[in-house]
């Protein structure tokens, strides 16, 4: 049989690329683990016929296929390792069509989030989804892992703003599922399916996806302060319970509080001090920030509040650095369990009973809004030690206990596929997998990820 | 081996019946149709062991099982026949957790919509799937067939609605799927692909929905006729494309309103006018009702508003009599097109093109703030003619051929099984049969629903 790598390049040309550096940025994602060893290739896909090329390839050589786009992931779903092929659809970043009248737009799934909305803007829409990455992230890459945000108790999840989508099935078929109305329940619901499926059921090639209006009116920003991460929990749950949705409601625990400001130069914050930043936004988002400012003043030590945009922008820069205040602390592991809201008080109890009994440091930010939270495990080096697992662990078990979830908006990737059983029980684990062998007989798609044999 | 009856009878006792008239209601839904035969027995299910108990048995003696509650389908989806067992959940109806805090409620299956809402009603939320039939619809039939309703524009499907389920599986075995919390993509989503797939991969057993909290404000209704039932089309469409989004924009054309009007003793209205009836909701209501006044006096014959509650309803009695005077005009093939917003017009042009190639009579009611068109065929007897099945095909094509899809909310059932393939195209209808046989390999599921092969 002609090599793969022949037959990718006979097929594909320029497309097919085999240079070390890029070969290494293929191995990892952000999330700081990487594949032991490079893969065989990068295909720089720059249309669906390109992907059907490559599957057909893989399908007939049996040569695994990882799926990559902005390699934005925390959870090593992309990472591309040993006697694999990376198919990047990185390149494939066309907006096909802007429907205003049916409130949808069709596009590749290279689009990057904020490209997308620079576009959408222009005809008075935009689409929700909204990760921390969105600068770099790519729609595609949102749907494979089922992203949510800072947005999302308000504006819903990816699952909430997908209509369809053009899949590249592991022989190189291509399906089209879904529908371009607002209903429609023909058959089973595979767009679905597909959203949060990490690569192992095909490549998304193109995405209907539902939009929304631009939301009129203003925006005000509140920050409040409180002793302790308890009583900033137990206020956004108040705030929950009052049925007012805020756009934004983001929680920094102490230590998370404490690095921000130390990146920012700012003066420390007292000893266990959390912060709430929320954003409301619409045509009631005046009357809303005063509501919740009400809520807030029986269990902060102080709020502040503005109405004007900038403003509320200085407001939020401390939420904004935390990505690089924690970088600065270590290494980390990001983790992202999701609890129901009214449990988020308990589950910061337990992550505090992980830090003393683990003797780790956990900061933590939560999307406060919708009940996920990113505990941040801090460790020295490159390699995540087994006293970091072992804490992981810990906290994971606690967060299903409490009725949450493994994981809120990351997905499983490499990293949590040793819980995934854990979570879904052995019967339910045993039926996801055996949908994905439907997909991929030949367990060509993204093999080692998400569904991984007990050891 | 022991007969599949007295196995039920054994393990479920008094829950088993064979009364006739029993065994004869349990062979026909509302669409019209009816199983040629009655089937084994009807098991009353009163709790998941019952169900359970009842699937090891199908299971072990290769019996087919229909599940079945209200009956209110009209597909045909849950029609039993001939050597099956007819399983009812329609009594396990309790309402298990309500919270509040966390916008959740965990039911069983048999629960009527209507009384779910007025149980919610009294902590201040609601689940919005707002089916027609909601006095008498479960919310497992909602489930089971991805039901939609009249508030679905703005407040969504049963797919919005649902955050995980309870499923027993074809041989007995129980998962469950999903999550409590806002946020969660650990796995595949099996809850999204148990919604709608109408008795084919298990027997839904519980459910945690997502609630609302009630809507504040006042309730304005409008309605206004037209001409043409194009005008009427095209005034919705220019509602949707304002932004504006009322609760409610239904939409009766000249057959439909005839009827109506017939049925209520008042004056006719004029040859081919046509009627929008529209209801905006929550704090500005009052504001978007004088919005869409004004759009759709660019359109109308006469426009008619009231801020009044009981007004309101008076205004909307002509569209709640619709199933009542569409049942005088004869034996009704009701249907279920869902197209984009903007392709309505078009749509309701191809009703007339059906009408006029094929000589029958289609009275046409649509949600035309989702685009969803309920067509009704109508003709004498008991039975569906051939020239009604060659229209509706015909019908079926015209939709799908503007972007559209076969069911908006309906189902697929018997019904309309031999068009599925249309429209999903052979690899994924294929695809989804091969899902639906992880499910259930044995066949024992619903058998002769949504996937039926070509003769």
């Amino acid at each position: 049989m002609v090599p793969v790598l022949d037959q990718l390049r006979s097929a594909l040309g320029p497309r097919v690329t085999t240079d070390p550096s890029v070969l290494d940025r293929a191995r990892c994602d952000r999330s700081g683990h990487a594949a032991s060893a490079p893969p065989i290739a990068v295909v720089r896909a720059q249309s669906v016929e390109d992907v059907r090329a490559t599957m057909r390839i893989a399908h007939a050589t049996g040569t695994p296929v990882v799926t990559q786009a902005a390699m934005s992931g925390v959870a090593g779903a992309s990472n591309a390792g040993a006697g694999e092929i990376a198919l990047s659809v990185a390149e494939m970043t066309r907006i096909l069509e802007i429907s205003p009248d049916d409130e949808l737009a069709v596009v590749e799934p290279g689009i990057v989030n904020a490209e997308l909305n620079a576009q959408l803007a222009e005809h008075g829409l935009w689409w929700a989804p909204d990760p921390a990455s969105r600068e770099i992230a790519t729609v595609g890459g949102n749907i494979a892992t089922g992203a949510g945000g800072l947005l999302c108790a308000k504006y819903g999840v990816t699952r909430d703003a997908v209509l369809g989508l053009d899949v590249v099935l592991a022989d190189g078929r291509l399906i089209s599922t879904g529908h371009r109305s607002v209903k429609g329940v023909t058959g089973l619901d595979i767009t679905s399916l597909m959203i949060g499926s990490e690569g192992t059921l095909g490549v998304i090639v193109g995405a209907t996806l539902k939009l929304r209006r631009l939301v009129a009116g203003d925006v005000c920003t509140l920050t409040a302060t409180f002793s302790t991460v308890r009583d900033a929990a137990a206020a956004s749950a108040a705030v929950t319970a009052s049925g007012i949705r805020p756009a934004i409601m983001e929680l920094m625990d102490a230590l998370s509080l404490r690095a921000a400001h130390d990146l920012l130069g700012l003066e420390l914050p007292a000893d266990g001090a959390a912060l709430l930043a929320i954003q409301t936004d619409g045509p009631d988002a005046a009357a809303e920030a005063d509501g919740i400012a009400r809520i807030l003043a029986g269990h902060a030590q102080d709020v502040s509040l503005t109405r004007d945009r900038e403003e509320g922008e200085h407001l939020l820069r401390i939420r904004r650095a935390m990505h690089h205040a924690l970088s600065a602390l270590g290494s980390t592991l990001v983790e992202d369990v999701s609890v129901p809201r009214s449990r988020m008080a308990e589950m910061f109890d337990e992550i505090a009973r992980v830090e003393r009994e683990h003797g780790v440091r956990i900061p933590t930010v939560a999307h406060a809004g919708d009940g996920n939270l990113h505990p941040n495990f801090i460790f020295d080096g490159d390699e995540v030690p087994d006293v970091i697992w072992a804490a992981a662990d810990d906290l994971f078990r606690a967060a299903v206990a409490l009725g949450g979830t493994l994981t809120g908006e990351h997905g499983i990737g490499v990293l949590k596929a040793r819980w995934l059983a854990d979570e879904l029980g052995d019967d339910q684990w045993q039926l996801q997998r055996d949908i994905m062998r439907v997909f991929d007989p030949t367990g060509i798609l993204n093999p080692g990820k998400v569904f991984v044999d007990a050891e």
